[in-house]
């Protein structure tokens, strides 16, 4: 872990957070994980998944966040959350230390002279940022980004290294795209013509809300027509695939490797395991979620839980069972024709 | 949408195309789907994809390119095409604003003297380009992209930018790959050897042919000896992986995120779905259709749609029959024992 | 595949390798695959792949390198070998012409004053070095590369060319990232807070060991605490995602697009083939085989091979079954109801 740089009472972070202390008033330098080995000297941990509960009477940090339910079996001092994960979260964050991205462009960058860069933004080295382009308030641009024709990046939004925005790519603001990330290329847009494809002009955009973050090397294609569009507050993990003219509702969670054909449009609140698919021109209602290496077929048209696949087995039983399921029409037939004659 | 600039009479439409025109002679200055609320004024859109059908009645655009036998339908004046979303893409492409990228090389580029760049091609900011690459007439190496070393780009071809050509990389003409693409790195080729992995050494390259389109993020390694193979007018969406020494036949097209294991060969005009996989060391025929999240795990000789997978269902309905595939091959046996044994 | 560039007797190359030689001493030029059409004269092939057993007979190379038990049906000298591909490994190395990487940081490189960066690395073209880190003798950082805050990279290793470390990130020696890698972006930490989503710092590293080699594409990211790490002489091919806190044991290989999410621990010696998935927070004892696309919901306590899904089928014949799938705990009841009831 990061060199710890902070230093609070227990009581403080008590304070600041708005909860309950028990126990001695210790002093907090760092965070750990609830089962550290050997935690540093005044380390708070947090417990919020039940499976870990197993780890709190041996623990051997300084202080622990946890559920009040969970209280009485805290051998350490503790604070006391409804909502242990989003508490330690902001706790976590006085001990992060950030690196300086200070107001300013940096001598490498080429920016086009139609292009308006905010006074406080930084711009990294070896940034190109296109023509017409606006980069709001505060605006972090990592080294090596490519910013083409038409991009809005608004204030307090980060790209944290090497992201591309490829044309008409508006963000709103607190926006953060994580490295590889490639936001407004060509969606695939094909037609066939005279025995060969035809690439089909993509003359729309992306647009991201507030709040949004991308992960590293996902990519969200620029619509056909109309836009690419993410609503507030989307969260995308690590190479997600986002095709043209998708729309994602706010709120919404999607882990690594999943991808969204062209056209769908999701609700807000869902949450799509890693790996799922989701196919073309779909719509897929509010709260939906979706388990992991799942493909979403048809539109879904209320909240839920849903998935696909079988289940992992030893090879050996596998071949067997996959073998029968190449059979399974047949073998339905024998059976329902066997028990309908049957007396 | 981007901003139009153009101005064309639907006659003048009609002529450039070929086509037969129904109703007024309005003027187009736009593109817009079928089904847009508000499309902006003199905006055309087409009918392509029979779901959309329903749209038609009620279109408020100003035109629509559609087939004949869709004419009589139609509330609005109208361009008859025996293939409407063919016409449309050349239509939509005289609305396209597309970037400037003028000829010459920039102050940043880093190129070396060995490397041939012809004085019609343009290569942007920090581009580097290595010893003994060709960039042909009119190609255009965009912001960040990489060129290592024995490179060919030919004449018309595009790297949009942040492109990686890692060497031995031979591109044909007006072949275009999108942000994040990396064409050339090793094959993932290992020899245990005394307890450990041994590199096998990736000698061969990667070859593309004519009119070849590779998407964002999207990874095609060099062979081993031989090279990798895409024939001409092969289109790959983003964020596919095509293994050493796979070869991939003219007009094939592959959706985003499947997959393809080294020396397999695919044949023409082959269409794979979204996230679809393929082994290693296996041929496909040429015609062959792959279903979305497909495991072709042996080769396919003939044309044809092939899937693999269950249906997605409400996740408790799903695990109760998942459990069951993990019977599937003991309840066949005693079904099948049972109607053996059965009067 | 490039120019060769040496020439060696087989005589030599047996001695080189402590290997048993057969046949003429011919001289050795190239390597070529055992099946080539026209092999270049003076080319060398082997024979490890049983399945291309069937080309031995008929090769056109002038020798080959295989296992003792092959040696009587090749028609050609021989290189005699107990491992005929790791033979083969060694012998194409002294074929491979790698391009030149001199000591020295290229004039565009931006280069942070606390890092230390060794007089016999080589920093290529628009590279950024963040603040304290350092790369270690002989290291190659190639073009376009970004080296964000804390991170270290041991002798001898490489990045290729456009890899992202983004922080805390510490490399072995000899470890290996291909292009677009990006290791330790925010790990996918997530709490709900007050309706929204709130980001959980993520305050540890990424740790490879020795002599790993990581994809193009792949992304690793840094933890959420403790750091992701992998152990010595692992191998990720392409675009394989890597969550927080995973742990990969030492010798362990995983195959293009596979997955592995938060906290999960791999043994050593395990193979995931492409486009595995691994749930989070789960254990894999050592020596496990994953099959391709398989999904991993459970911790695995013992070596073996596993694997889910389903066989590909025509899709007319894998509709019936998958709509079957559907039905299957159904199907199962009557079958056993009907089983049990029955004389």
């Amino acid at each position: 872990m990061q060199a710890s740089t902070a230093t609070f009472r227990l009581s403080e972070l008590a304070e600041r957070l708005g909860l309950e202390r028990r126990g001695d008033d210790v002093e907090i330098v760092a965070v750990a994980p609830l089962q550290a080995d050997a935690p540093p000297a005044g380390a708070l941990a947090f417990l919020a998944n039940p499976a870990y509960r197993k780890h709190l009477a041996a623990t051997r940090v300084a202080a622990v966040v946890l559920h009040p339910a969970e209280a009485e079996h805290c051998p350490v001092p503790a604070l006391l959350s409804a909502n242990p994960y989003a508490s330690y979260a902001r706790i976590a964050t006085l001990f992060e230390r950030l690196p300086m991205r200070p107001p300013g462009v940096h001598a490498s960058a080429v920016v086009d002279p139609s292009a308006s860069v905010d006074v406080t933004a930084h711009v990294g080295a070896f940034v190109s940022i296109g023509a017409r382009c606006v980069v709001g308030p505060r605006a972090v641009i990592g080294a090596g980004c490519v910013i083409g024709e038409d991009c809005v990046i608004g204030a307090d939004s980060e790209l944290v290294a090497r992201v591309t925005l490829v044309r008409r790519v508006r963000l709103g603001q607190r926006v953060r795209l994580h490295p590889g990330a490639v936001l407004g290329a060509d969606g695939f847009g094909l037609a066939v013509d005279a025995g060969r494809w035809l690439n089909v002009p993509q003359l729309g955009g992306v647009v991201v809300g507030d709040d949004c973050e991308i992960g590293a090397n996902t990519t969200i294609d620029r619509g056909a027509i109309d836009d690419t569009v993410l609503e507030e507050d989307v969260r995308l993990d690590n190479q997600i695939q986002i095709g043209h003219n998708v729309r994602i509702g706010a709120h919404t969670a999607i882990a690594g490797c999943a991808a969204v054909a062209g056209s769908t449009r999701i609700g807000r609140w869902c949450l799509i395991a890693g790996g799922a698919g989701l196919v073309g021109h779909i719509e897929i209602a509010d709260k939906v979620t979706v388990g992991a290496m799942s493909l979403v077929t048809h539109s879904l048209t209320g909240p839920g839980e849903y998935a696909s696949g079988t289940p992992l087995q030893p090879k050996r039983d596998w071949r067997k069972n996959a073998a029968r399921f190449g059979q399974l029409d047949r073998l339905a037939r024998i059976l329902l024709k066997k028990t309908d004659s049957s007396p």
